[in-house]
C-alpha cells in the first residue's frame, strides 16, 4: 500500500512526492526500503504496489524491480479496505489459493532479519489456517499516536515467533491508558500490516462486508480481459471510503496478532525524525546545515541551505526551494491545515 | 555616515549589503532615502558619504547624485569620531568656515518637511554661534534601546524650533529609568546626528581630543595634493577607535540639543520592522508571502518564497537565497553571534 498523501510532511512532501517517496531516513525512499526489506523472502515479481493515479508513473520510474503493470494507480482514494480488495483480486487472478501480506510503504522498519523472520512465520501460519494475521509490534513507549491490539493468552508459536488470538482493536489512547497498556504487556501496536490467505480474506469479507467481497470478485472476474486501471475507473467512484480496520479487523473473530519484536515507526509527522536523526552538539536534530545560538531541541531539515536558529526551542524548521515551514513541535499535526489553506487559496505551486 | 555593518540584519544584510543598502522600508534603500530627505535643503554636490572601503563601489553604483569622489571608503573602521574628522577635513578644504551636519544613513526618519525644518534651524543656529548642536528626538516610548540627552531649560527658539542647552548624555537606561525620563519631558533620544561649524568643531576637538584635531588638520593639509583614500590608508591604521559621543559630546560644555518632533527610528534589529510593516489579518508583520495557522506576533521577511507558520509566536523568520534565520524576537540582538560563529567557522559564503 503506497497511496499515502503525506501532507504532514509538507513542504518537503508534495502531491507527487508524498512521504513514501522521500529519502529522509535511511538514504533511499521509504518505498525503496519497503521493497528491499523483502529481498530473499518475496521476489519483486510477486509484489503489487497499490497507489494513487498521480504516483503510478513516478513509482514505476524508481526502478524497484516490481513489474510496471504491478504498480496500480487508484483513480480516487477509497481508503485501505478497497485497496486491499484490489490487491486480493490481483493475487487471486494469479493463484486462487495464494497467501499474501499487506505491507506499508512509508514506515521505518528494522532490522530486516527480525522483520523477515516474523513475516515468514506469519505466512506459514496463514497458509495453514483460516485466520487473519495482523503484525503487532511490542510497544517500547506509551505512545498515544498509535492504535493498539489487545492480545489473549499466547496460543501458538510458529518458527520461533509468538502468536496470540486478538481480543480487540482500540483507537489511539490517552497517555494514561497507553501507560497502562504498556505496563500490562498484553497490548501491541497496530502496525496496519496483515497476512492471510486469499481464501480466509474472502470468507471474512463475505461475512462482515459482503459489498467488498462482491467488489473483489467483480475485479477478479474482469482481470483476464481488461486492464486493472480501466476496471478501477468503473468500480472505485461508487465505493464507500472505509478502512480495513473498521471493515474487518474490528469485527472478525478469527484474528491472530503476532508479537513483532522489530523496530517500527510510522513516521507520522516531522517530530518523528527525532528518533532517526541523532542530536548534534547543540541538541538539535539536523538534516542539512544548521547554525544555532541558544537554540536546542529543534528539528531542522534543509538541503543546500543554511538554517540559523537563535533562542528558539522545540521547533520544526523545514526549508525547501519554494517554501519554508516553521512549526511548533507540538503542533506538527496542524501542518495539514497549511496544505488545506493553500489548496483553498488556489496556491497550487506550493502543493504540486 | 554610511559605514554600519548591519550584522543584526543577517541574513539579508551581508558584508557588502549592510542595513543602509537594504530596501526593507520605504521602497528604496535607507541610504537613498537619507540623501533624498535633504532634497531642496542640501544639494548632492555638498554631500560627502563616509563609508567602509568595501561599500564605496556599491554606493557609487546607487546613482544617488553625490559625486563619485565624495563617496569615501575608510580602509578600516575607526568608529564615528574619526569618520566625522575626515568629513570635517573634506569640508574645510572646500570652505574653512563651512557649517555642516553629520547625518546617519540607516535610520528611518519622517516626515521630511518637519525633519528639514528642524535641520535648517540647527544649521542657522550653528552658523552663528560656537555651539555643538545635537539633534534630539522627543521620546514617544520608554525605549531602553537608545541613549538619552538631558536638556536644560529651553533657552532659545530658532525658526520655530526649540533648542536647549544639553546637561548630560546618558547610556541606554533600564526600563524604569526610561519611563522616568519619558515622564519628565526633559530627556531626548540621542539620534547620533549633529550640526556645527567647522570652526566650533575644530575648537572643541582641540580642547577635548587634541590627537583628533591634529588628524583633521593633517588630512586637510594633504587633500590638495593627494587622494583622500591614500591619506586614510596612511592615517587610519594608527588611530584609536572612539565614538564621537565619548570623544566629544560627553565632555564639551557648549552642546545644544534641539527638540526634534519628527519620527525617528534607528531600526536596530529585526523586531524594529514591526513599527513599519502593518500587521496582517493573522497579526503577523510580513514582507513577502506568509501562510499562518495559529501563529501570531511574528515578523516574516521573504522574497519569492512562502514562509508557513504553525503554532508559533514572537519569532523573526527571514528567508534569503542561501540562508534562513529563525530567531526569538527577544533574542534578536544575538543574531550577531550567528555572524561571528559563521566567520569563526570560515563559512564566508553566508557572510559575503
Amino acid at each position: 500500500m503506497a497511496g499515502g498523501k503525506g501532507e504532514r510532511f509538507w513542504p518537503l512532501s508534495r502531491q507527487t512526492r508524498p512521504k513514501q517517496l522521500l529519502s529522509l531516513i535511511g538514504g533511499r525512499t521509504l518505498l525503496h526500503q519497503a521493497v528491499e526489506r523483502l529481498n530473499g523472502l518475496i521476489p519483486p515479481e510477486r509484489i503489487f504496489i497499490i497507489t494513487n493515479r498521480d504516483l503510478a508513473v513516478p513509482i514505476r520510474e524508481l526502478e524497484l524491480g516490481v513489474p510496471a503493470e504491478q504498480v496500480v494507480g487508484e483513480p480516487v482514494g477509497r481508503d485501505t479496505a478497497a485497496a486491499i480488495c484490489v490487491g486480493s483480486a490481483l493475487i487471486q487472478a494469479r493463484d486462487p489459493d495464494g497467501v499474501f501480506c499487506v505491507l506499508t510503504a512509508d514506515h521505518v522498519i528494522g532490522p530486516t532479519p527480525i522483520f523477515q523472520r516474523t513475516l515468514a512465520a506469519a505466512l506459514e501460519l496463514a497458509a495453514g489456517a483460516n485466520v487473519l494475521v495482523t503484525l503487532g509490534i511490542r510497544p517500547t513507549s506509551p505512545s498515544t499516536g498509535y492504535g493498539y491490539i489487545e492480545a489473549g493468552a499466547a496460543d501458538q508459536e510458529v518458527a520461533g515467533i509468538t502468536f496470540h488470538r486478538a481480543l480487540r482493536f482500540v483507537e489511539k489512547p490517552d497517555r494514561e491508558t497507553a501507560a497502562r497498556y504498556l505496563a500490562s504487556g498484553l497490548f501491541y501496536w497496530n502496525s496496519g500490516m496483515f497476512v492471510w490467505s486469499a481464501q480466509a480474506f474472502r470468507a471474512a469479507l463475505a461475512r462482515h462486508r459482503p459489498a467488498l467481497a462482491e467488489l473483489t470478485e467483480r475485479v477478479r472476474a474482469r482481470l483476464p480481459r481488461e486492464p486493472i486501471e480501466a476496471i478501477l475507473a468503473d468500480e472505485y467512484p461508487k465505493l464507500e471510503k472505509i478502512s480495513i480496520d473498521y471493515a474487518l479487523m474490528e469485527r472478525a473473530d478469527n484474528i491472530v496478532v503476532c508479537r513483532g519484536e522489530f523496530q517500527w515507526d510510522d513516521v507520522g509527522s516531522w517530530p518523528a525524525l527525532e528518533g532517526h536523526v541523532p542530536a548534534d552538539a547543540d541538541g538539535n536534530h539536523v538534516i542539512g546545515e544548521c547554525a544555532a545560538v541558544g537554540a536546542t531541541g529543534n528539528i531542522v531539515v534543509a538541503s543546500n541551505h543554511l538554517v540559523a536558529l537563535v533562542g528558539v526551542k522545540d521547533l520544526v524548521v523545514v526549508h525547501t526551494d519554494g517554501a519554508t515551514l516553521v512549526c511548533a513541535r507540538d503542533r506538527a499535526q496542524d501542518v495539514k491545515q497549511i496544505v488545506e489553506r493553500l489548496r483553498a487559496d488556489g496556491r497550487h505551486n506550493h502543493l504540486l
